[in-house]
C-alpha cells in the first residue's frame, strides 16, 4: 500500500516534466525560483537524507557530493550551495538526476517492505507531502522560466471543454455569524503540517466573504481605473513595490495596442475574462480590495467559511489532477483549488504550535514571520494534497504562485 | 488651554535638544535615522501644512520650498526629496529652522486663540501627538548618531538615585484565564490613533505573562550559552539577518576583554545587570524567548494583562518625564515605560479599522504590513502620551528603539 | 577557398562543443560568462546581421526574434536582451540553434558562391575573425561553468607527452636598445582588427624583457611569502578587490591540506609548477612584478621585443590547435601562446586610429577606456588568429581568460 | 621663512571656509566628498603623524583617537572608519577641530624653529602640497554640497569685472612638430610630485591642439544636437553610465522652461556662454570631442604645447588667488587655470617612476589605475601650486571637479 502510494507521488514529480526540453532542466532565472532538475533532486535528496540515512543499515549515498548540492535549508545538516547558486550547476545532468531517482527508489521501496514504525511513517509520509510541494513549485517554476522567455514557448495544448465557461455568476457575499469557532487540524486520521496543529479557538464578529474569487475581467476595472497609480490604495510598501519594479498588470500579463494578453501554459493567450486573476501578489490583493471597499479575509474567516461551505473537496475543484495548470472560469460556492487565496493574516504561530525535534524542525516554524497566509490550493495543487486548514505562505510581493483574491466585508 | 497646551509640548522638542552642538543636528548615519533639525522643522512643516494653510486665511508659507524639504512620506501632498538624502540637507541651518519654529508657533497660537471646530481640534490634537512621537524619535536619532561615533561623546550626565537599584524580583508569572476579551480604545474622553480604534473581541486561551521585563544579566546568560550561533533558536528571516549584519549583541553593546560595556546617553558604560536588556530586534526577542521555552505575547495577551493590573499609568514608570532616557532596574507588575515590548502580533489592522480620508489617512493605515506590534512606552515616550491599548509598530529587524522583551506562554 | 575557409571555421565552433553534455549549453553563471549556445547563436547572427541581410536579396530571417536573443552590444542594430539574463534563456534549444546555424550557413555558401566584393569580402572575414574570438571565449566560458561546480566534471582526458616538461629553464632578461619604433600593424596582406592600425612611432628606453611567462612555482613563493595580505604591493582598487572578493589566489586554485591544487580542462590537478601561472587579474600581476622588483612590460615594449625575436609564429607555441587548452610548462623565447600576457598599457586609441561607420565601428573603438592591453594569444586562441600586432583588452579585475605575466625592467 | 609659509598655507584652509555656516561643515553627500571639518582635520594630522610623531621628543597625540578618524588611506598607519562613514561624525565638532589645527600648529612652529634635515623638509613640503591639494577638495566639496540642496544657497557674492567677457576668440589650433621631447619634471629647484619624476622621452607625431577651452555655448550646441542619446558618440562605459545615472547635461546645470541655469558658488545663475563648460566626465569630455571630429590631446601632447606656449604661470590665470572660484571666459592660448583639461592618457607610472618607502610611499603610487590624467590646475587651484608637468588624475565618470575641455588633433 505505502510502496504503491510512494511510486504513484514519485511518479508524478517526473510526469509533470514529460514536456520538458532538456534545457529547460537548468536555469534558474530569479533566486526564488529553482531549476527543474533540482526539484527532482532535491525532493529525492529529502528521502536519502531523513528515511534511508538513519533507517537502512549500510546505506551508501548516491554521491556524497549531493547533501551539498540538494539540501534546501536545513542548517541542522550542514553547509549547502548557496540558493542563487542553483542554476549555475550544468551537471548532474538530468539522466544522472533520473539516475539518483532509481537509485533511492529502489532502497526506498525496499525499506518500506520491511516494518515501518510510526516515526519512519511520518517521516516517510512528510516526505511524500514535501514532494508534493515540489510538484506545484515545479508548475509554477516551470511555467516562470518559459513564461519569462521573449519566445512565449507554450509547455502543453491542453483543451478541456467542461472547464469552458462564458459567463461567470454575480460575485455575492456568504454570511457567517458571530461567535466563538474552532481553528486548526483536529482529525483522527490523515496527514497535516505541525503548522496546522495547535487546534484552537478564535471569536469572530460577524462577516461576510465573497462567493466566488475575483475574475480578470473584474481585476481589470481596476486597471482601468488606474489603480496602480493611485496611492490612496495601496499600502506603502506596496507603493514602493510597484514603483521600483514598475508593476503595472499583474504578472504575465501583456497588454499589445489595447488588449490584454496572458502568457499560460498553452502559450500567450488572450486575457480570459471569466477566469480568476491569479499571478497578483498581496499588495495586489489588498489595493483591490480596498478599491472595492472591502478587504481581504483573515485566515480564521476563510477556514470557518469553507469547513461550512464545503465539508470536503468537490470532485469539481480545479486541482491539479486536472492537469489544466491555470485557473478555470470562477466558479461559485467553491473553496478549493484555482487560485491560493490571499488572507490578511499574517503567517504565524498558532497558540499551541509545537517545532518538531532535529532537522525537521526546520520544516515550517522558521518561516513564521513577515509573510502571509494564503488558503484553498490552486490548480496546481495535488487534489490529495489540499485540505481546510491547510496554511499556505508567501512575501506579500511574491506572485509567481497561482494567487487569486476573494473579499470580505464586516456588516 | 490649548494655546498653553500647544507650547508646552512645542518647547518639549527645543528642550530635547538642548544639550546638542550645532553639528548633531545636522547627521544621518543610516536612512532611519532623521538629523534632529529635520525632526524640529518636520514636526512644524506638520502644522503648517495640515493646520494653517487649510485654516487660516491668507496664510503665506514661511518658505515655499520647505513643503519639499520637510514632507516625511504624504504621496498626497507631492513630491518631497528621497529620504536617505535628509542628512544631506546642510541648509536651512538650525537657527533657520528656529525661526520657522516661532513663525509657525506665532502664527498657530493666533489661529488657537479664535474659533476651533471639532475638526480642526482633532487635527491640531493630531499635531501634537505626532509632535510627540518626534519626541522620542529625536531621544533615539541622538542616541543613535552620538552612540555610533568612536569618540561616544555622551548626551548628558545625569544620576537619578531613585533609580538605582542593586537586585531586582525573581521573574514571575501572572495567570490570565480564558475568555472573550475587549480590545482597542473605548474610552468617552482622550485621544488615540486611528490604529487603536475598531473596538472588538479575541478569545484568549489561558496564559501567564511575565510579571517584568528581562534583564541584561539574564540576557548575558543566553551570549553565553551561544545564543547566537545556535540556529534552532532562530526564525530564518533572523539567522539570516545575524549573519549579514555580523550581530552577537544588542544593539550598543561592545566587549572588552572579558565585560560587555554599553553606550548610553551618559557615555559608555559598563552593562546594569538590573536593567532591562534594551535595543534588540524582534529577532533576538524571538530567539531569547525560544531559548527559554517560552514565547512573546500577542498584542491582544498583552493588553489585556496590561489593563488587569495596572488601570492606570503608575507615577512610578520610567517614561520621559524623568529625562532618564534609559531604562531603569526593572521593576515587577509594571507595563509602562523602560521599554516598548515586543508583541508577537503582526501590524494589522483591527477588524472595524477605517482609513481617515484626505492626507492624515496616510498617518497610520498604511503601513500595516511587514512590521510587529510593540507595547507599553519606553524611556523615552511621553508621560501623557501612552496608554494601554497604544499600538507601535516596527519591523523585526529594527532596534534602534528603546525595546525590551516580556515573556508569556500558555498553560 | 572563402567557402572552404568559412566552413572550416564554422565547424570549429562545433568541434569545441564536442564534449557537452545539453544541459552545460544554458548555464550563465556570472554576468561575464555567456551561455555556450548563446555564442553559437551569437556568431550565426553576425552573419545574419551583417552578411545576409544587407547582400542577399529576399533573405528571409530565420527567426525575426532572433535579433532581440542574439545581439551583443550593438546599439545600432536595436534593443535586445539584458547581457545579465542569457542563461535564463532554455529557449531556443541546442538543437534549434543547430538548426539555426545549418540554415545561415546554407545561405552563407550560396551568398559566397557568388560575386564578393571587397566591403562585403571585409564584413565576412571579420565574422571569421569574430568567430575565432567566440571560439576562444566558448572554451574560458565552458572552463567556467565546469570549473565553478562543486563535482569538478572534467572537459575532456587529454594527455600530451610533447607538452610535458620537468624543468624549466632559468628566468633570463632580453636586452632591448633605446629608440624610435614602428607600432601596429602595417602589413601590406592579411587581416588585423581597426584597433591595430594607425601605424605609428613610440620612443621607447633601453629596456629588457622576460626570455618566458612566470610559473606556478615561482607564483607560489608569492603566495608563500604572504604577498596577497602585503598592502605595499598592490594597487589601490587592486587591494580593495582581493579584500571585498576574499583572493588569496589565481582562480580556479584550491587548497587542501597543504597542496595546492587546479582545476584544468582535466579535472581538479595538483598545480604543475612548471607550466605558466594563469588566470591571474592585472591586479595580480601587477603586484607579483612589484614582490619582484620588476614590472610589467608596456604593450609597445612587447610588440617591439616580440618583433625582434619571433618574426612569425613557431610551430611549437602552444596555441588552441593542440586542443590542449591549458598552458604547457613554460618555454623560452616564446611570445606566443599559453597565456595571454597583462601589459602595463591601458586600452586606448593609436594616434591615427579611424571608428568604422555603421553597426561595425562598435566592433572595437567604443571599448577604449578602463581595460588594460594583453598580448601573444593563449593556449585557447586560434593559430592563425593571433600576431605581433594583436591587442586583447580585459578590466583589470578580469582573469577567467588564460591571462599571464612577463616582467620587464629599464637598466 | 619656512615658518611663514607654512602659516601662510595653513590659514588658506581656514580663509576658504569663512562664509560657512557651521551645519556646513558636516554633510557628507556622496562618499566622494569629505566633510569640511574633515578636511580641516585630516590635513592637520598629516603632519601630526609624519613630521611630529617621529621628529618631536615627546610629543603628544592631540587625542588618540583622531589617527582613526581622519586617516585617509594609508594602510600603514592602520585603521581607520570608513570612508563612506565621514558624514556621520558630528564630533569632534568644528571648534574642537579648529583647536586640534591650533595645537598641531603651535608644534610644528616650534618643530620648525628647529634644525630641519632634508628628510623632514620633503616631508613638511609634501605636507604644505598636501594641505594645498585638499583647499581645492575643500571648494569643490562646499560646491557639492551647496549646489546639490534644494535651496540652492550661495557661498558667496562675488564681482569680477575684470573677469567679465562678452565675447571670446574664435576657437584655433596651435600646431605642433613631430620628434622626441622631455616629458616630466626636470628642475633644480622646486617642489614635485613623485608621479612627475621619471623623466624620460616620448615621440610625438606633428599635432595642433585647440589655442582655449571648450565654451558652454560650444556645449550646448552638442546638447541641441542630441549629443547625449546619439550612441555612436559615446564609450560603451560612458554610455552605460549616463543611461543609468540619466545624464543629460554637466553637473549643477538646471533647465527651466528653455533656459538653462548652472549653480555657481553665486548661487543659481543662467549659463554664462563665454565661460569654458566644467564639471564634465571624461565620458562627455570624450564624446564632445568626437562630435567636434578632434580627440582629447595625450598628457604628452598636452605637457609639450604648454611648454612651449607658457613657459611660466601668467598672471592673468585664473587660479584659486583670485577667489573666484569659477571658470571665468575663456582666453586663448593659456594652458593654466580655470579648469582641470581632461587628457586621453591613462594615469600610469612614467617609466621610471619609483615609489617612495614607508607611508608616504601610499601618497600616489597605488592610484594608478583606472583614472584619467588632468592637466593645467582649475580656478580653485592655488596660483603655487601648478607647473606644466602636474598630473592630476580621477575616474572617468567624476565630475564634481572643475574639469573641462581641450581638443587636439593629428594633421
Amino acid at each position: 500500500m505505502l510502496v504503491k502510494h510512494y511510486s504513484k507521488i514519485r511518479s508524478a514529480s517526473i510526469h509533470i516534466c514529460r514536456n520538458l526540453k532538456t534545457e529547460d532542466f537548468v536555469a534558474q532565472p530569479e533566486i526564488f525560483i529553482s531549476p527543474p532538475k533540482w526539484h527532482l533532486a532535491h525532493t529525492t535528496w529529502f528521502f536519502e537524507q531523513f528515511a534511508l540515512v538513519p533507517n537502512k543499515k549500510g546505506y551508501k549515498l548516491f554521491n556524497n557530493k549531493f547533501p551539498f548540492l540538494f539540501n534546501s535549508y536545513y542548517e541542522t545538516i550542514g553547509e549547502r550551495i548557496p540558493r542563487n547558486k542553483r542554476g549555475t550547476l550544468t551537471r548532474p545532468e538530468i539522466d544522472e538526476i533520473l539516475n539518483y531517482r532509481r537509485y533511492v527508489d529502489a532502497e526506498m521501496i525496499i525499506l518500506l517492505d520491511g516494518k515501518i514504525n510510526k516515526e519512519l511513517f511520518n517521516i516517510i509520509n512528510l516526505g511524500l507531502q514535501h514532494e508534493q510541494q515540489h510538484q506545484e513549485l515545479l508548475i509554477t517554476d516551470i511555467k516562470f522560466i518559459l513564461g519569462n522567455n521573449p519566445l512565449f514557448p507554450n509547455y502543453h495544448n491542453f483543451i478541456n471543454h467542461q472547464l469552458e465557461l462564458d459567463t461567470v455568476k454575480p460575485l455575492n457575499f456568504l454570511a457567517m455569524k458571530e461567535g466563538n469557532y474552532e481553528i486548526g487540524f483536529n482529525e483522527e486520521k490523515g496527514f497535516c503540517f505541525d503548522n496546522e496543529l495547535g487546534n484552537h479557538k478564535v471569536f469572530l464578529h460577524e462577516f461576510q466573504i465573497s462567493n466566488r474569487l475575483i475574475t480578470n475581467s473584474e481585476y481589470q476595472e481596476f486597471i482601468i481605473d488606474e489603480g496602480y497609480t493611485n496611492h490612496k490604495l495601496w499600502l506603502a510598501d506596496g507603493w514602493n513595490w510597484i514603483k521600483e519594479n514598475r508593476i503595472d498588470a499583474p504578472l504575465y500579463w501583456h497588454q499589445k495596442d489595447d488588449d490584454w494578453f496572458q502568457y499560460t501554459l498553452n502559450g500567450l493567450e488572450k486575457i480570459n475574462p471569466t477566469a480568476p486573476v491569479t499571478h497578483v501578489s498581496y499588495y495586489e490583493a489588498e489595493a483591490f480590495a480596498r478599491w472595492k471597499n472591502k478587504r481581504l479575509p483573515t485566515e480564521f474567516e476563510w477556514e470557518t467559511a469553507c469547513k461550512k461551505n464545503e465539508n470536503k473537496i468537490p470532485k469539481a475543484a480545479n486541482l491539479a489532477n486536472n492537469e489544466y495548470y491555470e485557473p478555470a472560469p470562477a466558479k461559485t460556492n467553491q473553496f478549493y483549488g484555482d487560485c491560493w487565496e490571499w488572507t490578511s493574516s499574517a503567517y504565524l504561530p498558532y497558540p499551541f504550535y509545537k517545532k518538531s525535534d532535529g532537522a525537521l524542525g526546520e520544516y515550517n516554524g522558521k518561516f513564521m514571520i513577515n509573510q502571509m497566509v494564503l488558503r484553498g490550493g490552486s490548480c496546481a495543487t495535488p487534489a490529495d494534497h489540499i485540505r481546510a486548514t491547510y496554511r499556505n505562505f508567501f512575501y506579500p510581493h511574491e506572485r509567481w504562485q497561482f494567487t487569486g483574491i476573494r473579499l470580505a466585508e464586516h456588516l
